[in-house]
């Protein structure tokens, strides 16, 4: 579809300015260079059917972004420095969460939106505290101070936080965030209890399961439809930062199959919010990543193949699979029935020997064996330089058509806020 | 593809159909990923500035295409089934030249153009019966049959023939082309004398040299300049077809440097037809990948860098410093030189190894050599499934923006070809 120019955008014509959006969603796909969203697509083709099917992303592609560091820190970014020039619009070294490379605080995105009376939060799949979030929340010269990132949220005035970390919110921090009027759960299931802002919800010690090992659960899109539905309280209009933060995570573990269960649900949760942009169509939604992970390729050692269907068949992670395989007695039949296909002789000789050294070395060696059965390449267990893709719609969505470097992002969002209201004299 | 109603085609609609151009340049970076314009983005970067500059990329980016071959290909395309369905809208199988998946001859833009009076040609860097260019003008179940290739070039009638391939053109054939009223050269000095078409200029034995091996030569740039002056001279309009065909023969032997010397000559190219759109507004310049080649990664085995300024100092490709390390007496002083930095004694170790076992060997160890040096990744020799990117300018160029199919690029295309003029009754 050419929806370049969404049908609900504008109304008044070609040639005019942009109207400002309401309410901003910012997505953020964590490590989901191009290869992801292309190996997504083949992974979600109808066998059935001869056409290969498009996808959320396919739909949304509106430009690419550069995703540099700044030059301190070489041409690889993190996710802190990657964070910090998308929501600050300035680069910073990596490590950095919203400071510059002399260690000083840059005004947010999300902050600048409090200030003029607009709704904030975020709605993550790791640790609410983790680089992405934080560096829309907060300040500190290093992502690794978990707990002073945790503490300063305190100041944030951020409506609703969803996401993990309770490891990182000890009672009487709970009990501060409780005094500043905010709702407190832990349980998924409350989730629906909760009607108005403000809510720390957090749903794990770390990070949220990975989705593949909970079918259905459909966890990140629940509770970017929950943090919509709280946010869009505010007739000021609200910006929300949403993070499919695990992608990165199985990029980095190297597991084809984990990372497209979290790019499924990533895009179940584009999805949700697609439909409210229908439904408010004064809001804007603007999706990028970070950076890319692992070196991604589909297609390897000179096979011209990819093999997807047999990720399809999948059940579970491979970190689940694999400890049900050192722990079990039936280990190789299990192991079958969770891969979906039958062990040759060979694999079960190299996953014995595997098995022998423990839960990673076994996690590792199902991981190689998806690789090796559906073609699939990675070149690190960290980033890569390759530009990202950028999705948009919704009012002013054309302003991220083509190249921008992602500082860029940032700064065409802020330019997007409300002016500040003139004090009457 | 939901390409029922495109967006073009509504004339009567609230969105008014662009503009026709009159000429059409298609080029195309072959293999040329999103890794390979991210990678020669920093290779460019001028290390006296403290930002990173845009290329012409940067400057010309408007959407993404998928690539894939028709289903009996599975996801990963050859050249010639995405050259297929880039010159004639249709997906088919890899090897096809312009056929159907039943083997059919498909109609390419070339001929098209070429039956409502317009000018055609090609330049290219590879010869001229590659897959690529092949595809544009001919048609054979295989890509590989040169000779019958190059026959069939005589019936094409096009105006315009640059590039390598001496060798599928015996004397007998080049008669059959002076008899048909081409002029043929085979040396590249003898270009300045051709002033008005048809012309076969054959360059090279099969491909032309690396462009790293002869710095300022600027072949593929002006083969594009002369190809331009010679197809603007008819009134009607002409379709050129240019191709950067080594970028991906760069990339098959995993060879950075080389790579991007390639790149930076197809970058030369690009921005001679940049140039003459600005002189020509009613000019059309679409530009794309057929795929992506190698599994290039900017950054490998957990290193967050890349070191871009280890590849501006390398004087000669890989082959070139093979050869002459295999040969030569000083061989270790002269790669030195070559290279632009000091063998560590880890490295010559492995290169007296490499260097018994011949040139190639010796060509993949210097290559290994600096891609541990530059922290460059490869997943590869043969092409991945990611998608690539689309550049355009001139007239209509906005009907490329956002995501699409690569048989949709052609479509476009086809439909921005004047339309039949109507027999008088
Ligand atoms: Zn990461
Ligand atoms: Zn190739």
């Amino acid at each position: 579809m050419l929806l370049s120019t969404p049908v609900w955008a504008d109304e008044t014509g070609p040639t005019k300015a942009p109207s400002r959006p309401k309410n901003i969603v910012i997505m953020i796909g964590d490590g989901m260079g191009p290869s992801y969203t292309s190996a997504y697509r083949y992974y979600k083709d109808n066998p059935d059917t001869e056409e290969v099917e498009q996808t959320v992303f396919d739909r949304l592609l509106v430009g690419m972004a550069s995703t540099y560091p700044a030059s301190v820190s070489g041409y690889v970014t993190d996710s802190a420095a990657a964070a910090t020039a998308l929501a600050t619009g300035v680069k910073s070294y990596n490590g950095a969460i919203s400071v510059d490379t002399q260690k000083q605080p840059l005004p947010t995105i999300l902050e600048k939106a409090k200030s003029l009376g607009l709704s904030t939060g975020v709605a993550v799949t790791s640790q609410i505290n983790h680089a992405t979030p934080a560096a829309f929340l907060a300040h500190n010269e290093s992502r690794k101070n978990y707990d002073a990132l945790a503490l300063s949220y305190l100041e944030t005035n951020a409506d609703v936080f969803l996401g993990g970390g309770q490891k990182y919110f000890p009672p009487a921090l709970l009990e501060q965030f409780k005094a500043k009027g905010y709702q407190h759960i832990s349980r998924f299931e409350d989730l629906a209890s909760i009607t108005q802002p403000k809510v720390l919800g957090l749903f794990a010690e770390v990070q949220l399961p990975w989705a593949i090992d909970e079918k259905d659960a459909r966890k990140l899109s629940t509770l970017t439809q929950k943090a919509l539905s709280l946010l869009s309280q505010n007739d000021q209009g609200f910006v929300l930062l949403v993070e499919g933060s695990l992608i990165d995570w199985a990029g980095h573990n190297n597991d084809i199959a984990t990372a497209m269960g979290e790019m499924d649900e990533f895009s179940n949760a584009i999805e949700v919010v697609e439909q409210f942009v229908r439904e408010h169509p004064d809001t804007l939604m603007v999706i990028t990543a970070d950076h890319n992970t692992g070196g991604l390729s589909i297609g390897v050692d000179g096979n011209y193949s990819w093999n997807p269907e047999i990720l399809r068949n999948i059940s579970a992670s491979t970190d689940t699979l694999a400890l049900a395989a050192i722990t079990g007695e039936q280990w190789q039949a299990d192991l079958a029935r969770g891969l979906g296909f039958e062990l040759s002789e060979e694999e079960v000789a190299k996953l014995n020997v595997a098995r022998m050294q423990g839960l990673e070395t076994m996690a590792v060696a199902i991981r190689h064996l998806i690789d090796k059965r559906t073609d699939t390449g990675w070149t690190t267990d960290g980033h890569t330089g390759t530009d990202v893709q950028v999705f948009a719609a919704g009012p002013a969505s054309e302003l991220f058509n083509g190249h921008q470097d992602n500082t860029d992002i940032a700064n065409k969002i802020f330019s997007l806020l409300p002016k500040p209201k003139k004090p009457k004299s």
